[in-house]
């Protein structure tokens, strides 16, 4: 017999059918007992008779039995007369309950859980949605032109300024672990004029905070023949309407870093934004635009990397942005540099060296272009209200964590 | 003036548009000059009048003008009367010429110069055919219901056998490179009994051949509540199908690993297939089945992972497969055990540890199980009949080469 899903039982009734899944709960009642299952797409209930042995959470069971409905049931449905065989069973006892509606466990235990952890039915949902964040990303910029690209993770020097990169032996010679694809998508502008990236990005970040991890995931793009960085805040605007169910504005409001500092009163030589400022622009806009969403523009240069394009009015500023969800970072971007002098003269001016490969990009002709990434973890994180990014973290990697 | 890309000048034919792309091509005839500008999708024919300097290769301009057909031009139309402008020149003259139809660079000179080298319409043509072969694979596998994952690359203990692999400093401990998804795909069974993940692998290989490199994409799969390892062939030839336009059998012909030996009078106790056995069986299948692909199955448990379900008739051999395409194998998978006892079991008849979080999984009940793993640069070899995996990564990492 063809195993049914869940969610497909009420459209069964009165037929024998076949499930699959865990057992998520025993109930004992008086009179009667309840199997609830969970597959991947949902719970259904067992009715049990009196006086059978239940199997325990966690075992992985068929079930065969006919569909009655029940408007109390998950899915307006049940299964009674059931046969349940057990296909694996637990080894030992659970060390916290999957089948509450929150789980109880202390984050660690959780992480330190997570084969487990990742089943409760809440943490699992968050996954479903990154899933499809990540699907909605890729429509996107599928839509738009791009073409998908995969890129060194193993560099032969650190991508930005040296700092928290991890370092490994890489045949007998020192390598490290690319923080971002940026050098490599740059250079497929030469290719195919708009590339995007899905893949891990490395930090060895040496501070235990809810917004950083040694590893995430990013959502790198990168397009040539723009007029400016406004350009690329289009694309992210197409990207992330794609990328969630909030409302997105036709145009996601825009201030200047300089402005923005001014409205809040900061001292206008900051040379960045703090988190305190970031959530009081994420309260502004919503009062004052109705927008989850805010760019803050024109960064000052001397907190952008050397590939980043100055402000052509403002040249202590930059044709540069990041993207504000509910008062946090998400996404930064920007116009690059395109021309080979100005990368020489930007490394001089900066005592900063790159590698030859990366130089030769621009030696042979490359557009105006620019770029984003997108954290997605700390995006999935904005969207389900997680204040942790290890919640929205398969297996969260940081300085103390290494398993599961 | 909005611009038009290449492939669009033919339904402009008549009006004044906007190009912009890179200098491919000068030709300067007797009466006439010839500009062919390359964009991300094409060819275009410009027609500069006597006299004219012609900017050099690779420069990237702006052009625009009058487009008028012309059955001989590249599209069927050309531009005349244009006004270039370029947008950014190169900086030295080019090592070696784009404009011919195949590279004539030796493949090390090429992938020293990767990011000239791509711009070569033959060879940025396999990567765009990549990125299709991926979104085949994605399409197939949501299509089933399976759910996208990102798991870590850094581990704490090496995935398989300890061979080949990266160590890295983690903050002060030793931490390697993931040489696959394997233990996390599989706890993840237990959330969404089918996962998938594109991304990196990790093989620190000490041989340098065109078969493999030390880092590739792995297109890997597992699904839960399959019956054994012809439940994952059934979706590995799905995938295959939707992943190039090259006929798949409904059924993709099988021979167990003793049969093939037999069948090539080879020692019926080796124990795995030499590169050779596979040529010949690539040519086997081809000419007995007509068919491109073949699933060797079975292969002996002494060289497949601990993990790996053993034939339950004939326990020397395996529930695994290999699929060989054009006499290659690009696709690995099987069943696995699913039991924690089974795990304990296996792990210490080889004197094999592993991570107590990956037990863990099996602890609290996973059902059997399988996947499969596809290594998608070598897959793409195969399909545009490079002899090189190097031809197919866009900057491959071997044991001599960590730059571009």
């Amino acid at each position: 017999m063809h195993r049914i899903l869940s969610t497909q039982l009420q459209a069964h009734t009165g037929r024998t059918v076949r499930l699959a899944g865990w057992v998520h709960r025993r109930r004992l009642l008086k009179s009667v007992a309840f199997l609830i299952l969970r597959d991947r797409t949902g719970l259904a209930q067992i009715v049990v008779p009196q006086g059978k042995q239940l199997p325990p959470e966690e075992t992985v069971i068929e079930v065969t039995g006919t569909v009655v409905a029940n408007p109390v049931a998950p899915g307006g449905a049940e299964i009674v007369e059931p046969t349940v065989t057990a296909l694996a069973e637990p080894a030992a006892p659970l060390p916290f309950d999957l089948y509450r509606p929150e789980l109880t466990a202390a984050l660690p235990v959780q992480l330190d859980h997570a084969p487990l952890a990742l089943r409760h039915p809440q943490r699992r949902n968050a996954f479903r949605l990154s899933a499809e964040v990540v699907a909605g990303f890729r429509r996107t910029l599928d839509g738009l032109g791009f073409t998908e690209i995969h890129t060194p993770k193993v560099v032969g020097s650190a991508t930005e300024s040296g700092a928290n990169v991890f370092a490994l032996d890489y045949f007998g010679r020192p390598a490290y672990l690319a923080q971002s694809p940026q050098f490599y998508k740059q250079m497929m502008v030469g290719v195919f004029e708009r590339v995007y990236e899905v893949g891990p990005a490395f930090r060895a970040e040496p501070h235990d905070t809810g917004r950083h991890l040694a590893q995430y995931t990013s959502l790198d793009a990168e397009l040539g023949f723009i007029t400016d960085h406004r350009d690329v805040m289009a694309v992210v605007r197409e990207a992330v309407a794609a990328m969630s169910t909030v409302d997105v504005p036709e145009e996601i409001p825009a201030i200047h870093f300089a402005d923005a500092l001014a409205l809040m009163g900061a001292d206008p030589g900051e040379p960045d934004l703090a988190p305190a400022h970031e959530r009081w622009l994420g309260e502004w806009v919503r009062r004052e635009h109705g927008s989850e969403f805010l760019f803050v523009t024109g960064y000052p240069m001397v907190k952008r990397p050397f590939y980043t394009y100055p402000q052509p009015d403002r040249p202590a500023y930059s044709n540069s942005f990041d993207l504000l969800f509910r008062g946090l970072e998400v996404a930064t971007g920007g116009q690059r540099l395109h021309r080979h002098g100005d990368y020489v003269a930007a490394l001089a001016a900066r005592g900063e060296r790159v590698d030859e490969s990366y130089l030769e990009t621009f030696r042979y002709g490359i557009p105006p272009h620019g770029g984003f990434a997108i954290g997605l973890e700390r995006f999935v994180a904005r969207l389900v209200g997680a204040a942790n990014v290890r919640q929205t973290t398969l297996f969260p990697r940081d300085r103390r964590r290494l398993t599961p």
